[in-house]
């Protein structure tokens, strides 16, 4: 029954030098309607602006995205394709927030592309022979009416993992009403008072920004036991003999 | 074209000081038949082991884990709950892999089980006032016959991440057969010699441990911005007022 | 801008011959605490039973399901397995209600027991060389205190579909508050007055003993193209030379 | 250990009358690279083929279909939607399967976009009451080279299910290899001797056949139950007083 310490006034470091980006999948342009989600990503951002942070957010449908899982599909048959140069700004960016709304319970078809595209990334590696994304961090927020921010975290916590993200603790927040159609975030403030979204909104701001700055310190990740072009060329990483492995297994 | 750089012989630190649990959630019990799963659990704990890491392995199934959500199911009806001596176990490892067997294309009832235990203790908090999960690093290892790595990885990991762990980069692998009924893993020996189930295991091990090792090294995540008891005692870390945030999305 | 028709104000056929069995997989045992899922079920069984089916209620939790993927688990080193005798009123069903309550975003561990036993039998066929389950209808209810629906429901729908259940349409339906920590389903009338919840409830119930019936009276899936034992000897069923489909799809 | 007994040699019924679509959602153009889906496709559009039905396949990604979800999205200030034309071959089916690859563990950002234009019909209402997906019959086709058939396709027909088609028993097929990286479908006859993807493409065909012979002879599901416009004008349909039937429960 300890009273909870009293936390440090002060942040423990700065972050003035980190970028992080906001990508909306909203299904929604930016000449078009309002995006609830992009209310909430306002909170997130928000909290890392007035830590010094350079933020940026974008809504993915203003770009033509090419359907394909290439890097530049313009080498492939279409007339245009604007991956490209949303890639470049991925690439600076020491944060990535994947943020979507929910539509039938799933992330949208914006948010499905924008994976595909980051996915046609991942195979390359850099100076250190590690994977591009290795030593960024993510998150994801996520936005509906009724049900969902739970499976589409799930889902777009995973595809940034399984490229190389660091997915920081708690890096997801969002939030939805009651079962049944109703109001979106922020509609006639809908959300605002939500004490769960806010909170886990500038939880997830603080750990994503505590991460980031940790792997900034010490370089990123070390560049051992995960280099695929070493594996590649026979280097083993302590990795031990599998069937031995399994004898060990069986006989237990 | 550049040739992959080559990478450092030696590992870029120690890990003698590390603890890793790999929880099985194998259906089978020890005394029963052998698990297929155990079989790749010891291809990553064996890279863990050579660097010294203290490593134990459970079977979940062994323990009688009563169903609820509270940390001692014994003050709520039930006879016999073996949950809390597991759980000391978890809490003494600074990197926890959930290992499941794949049934219908799902994670298995016992680890859901496992799940549903680890979250009742999630609520909690330290003596720095952060989650009691915090600081620590989360993996996840999945076999089956022919279908289901990914979906079952992506919740675990999001299980893990959500209660506070941090996620290593690429922080899951498995193996799976072709589509339908077939042999699992080590039958035979089958994926042994499956380059991509093998070096995913390895890379997921050391990345594992170089999170471990970052987070032990600087006293885990800062605790500035993740602090329930803070934010309900009314600190708000710069928590922008949402309806200004949302007034700033509606104007973009 | 028509009107909508007037229905009709009887239900079109008799249902009194129908059996449905509403397995609930809450993690409380009915000799502990009130079940919010039980709440859930006793709206659809109770249109269920103004026509005069014949309902069954059980929460799953007070068998002891031994974990394993066999019919009976006693002849495999367990003491004790109550699945068959459940099975056998799961059998005597027309129509199956999977319900669960949702813990961090999931179904429970014991509906995922429930599942892992129904599939044990998935593999049996009848006397018409079907698999057992065809003929009858599946459906879902879902409760929790704030996010998951539709995930659950998804999977626990694609359960009983994969096994040889007929989904019928809208089978699916349950109750959510706002996200964040809040009340259950029937805590203080929470759910009652949701319009969403009640009619898809109801609609749910009708679609389910609609399927049943038209099943019933036509005596099931007909046994063509269905039989795997048929298919083991020989029969094709109009199967096409996979190789010329694909360069069919090819040439297209 | 009884033998099976011999199935019917000629099929229970004629489907001369029956349409299908399957909707391919590919991520590759007609006028670009072979799609692995198409070549699975045929295989059960050549079982239907052979019974007369009349079968269309389309590429989704063929088609520029406008992201949001209202029905046409030129009233929206979007220059081009090709979804309404589609659309209408959609509601001219009397089965519809959804087709995808897999990218990432999850279905097509096409598919995904499929299911958002589909949905925005789902609130639409028939001459019956009935919403205009009633009666119709889904199931799903899901191909890629390594993880992931079962997810997918639990997505696709949930998703189906929900806005009013039934599903037909086991009513989803599909191809994957082993872990890891390799062939997709058809290359190199990648899958055309695997039994199960063969058998259980063709099962599906036969058993969505089934239900659409079923539910077009009975002249689809019985208006009576399910029609949202009577419920809004107070009908209830059996509805019990929530709060009754929650006692009820509790009493238990």
């Amino acid at each position: 029954m300890n009273a909870t310490p009293a936390p440090p006034k002060q942040p423990p470091a700065q972050y003035g030098d980190l970028r992080a980006m906001f990508i909306n999948c909203t299904l929604k342009r930016s000449d078009g309607e309002d995006s609830h989600t992009q209310r909430l990503i306002e909170v997130a951002a928000g909290v890392m602006r007035t830590q010094g942070v350079t933020v940026e957010t974008v809504r993915a449908v203003d770009f033509e995205l090419a359907p394909g899982v290439q890097p530049d599909m313009t080498e492939h048959g279409f007339e245009r394709d604007d991956w490209p140069r949303l890639c470049k700004r991925v690439m600076a960016a020491d944060i990535l927030v994947l943020c979507t709304p929910i539509w039938l319970g799933e992330q949208s078809s914006v948010c499905r592309r924008v994976i595909e595209r980051l996915y046609a990334e991942s195979a390359k590696t850099g100076d250190n022979g590690q994977y591009l994304y290795y030593g960024r961090v993510g998150g994801a927020l996520v936005t509906g009416n009724e049900d969902g921010i739970k499976h589409c975290a799930s889902s777009l916590l995973y595809a940034l993992n399984h490229i190389g993200y660091t997915i920081a603790p708690a890096a997801d927040a969002g939030w939805i009403g009651e079962a049944g159609p109703g109001k979106s975030y922020g509609d006639d403030g809908c959300g605002f008072d939500n004490d769960f979204t806010q909170r886990n909104t500038t939880f997830m701001a603080w750990n994503l920004m505590h991460l980031a700055r940790m792997l900034k310190d010490v370089g990123g990740i070390p560049a051992h036991g995960n280099l695929p072009g070493a594996w590649k060329d026979g280097q083993r990483f302590d990795h031990p003999d599998p069937a031995e492995a399994a004898r060990r297994a069986d006989a237990d």
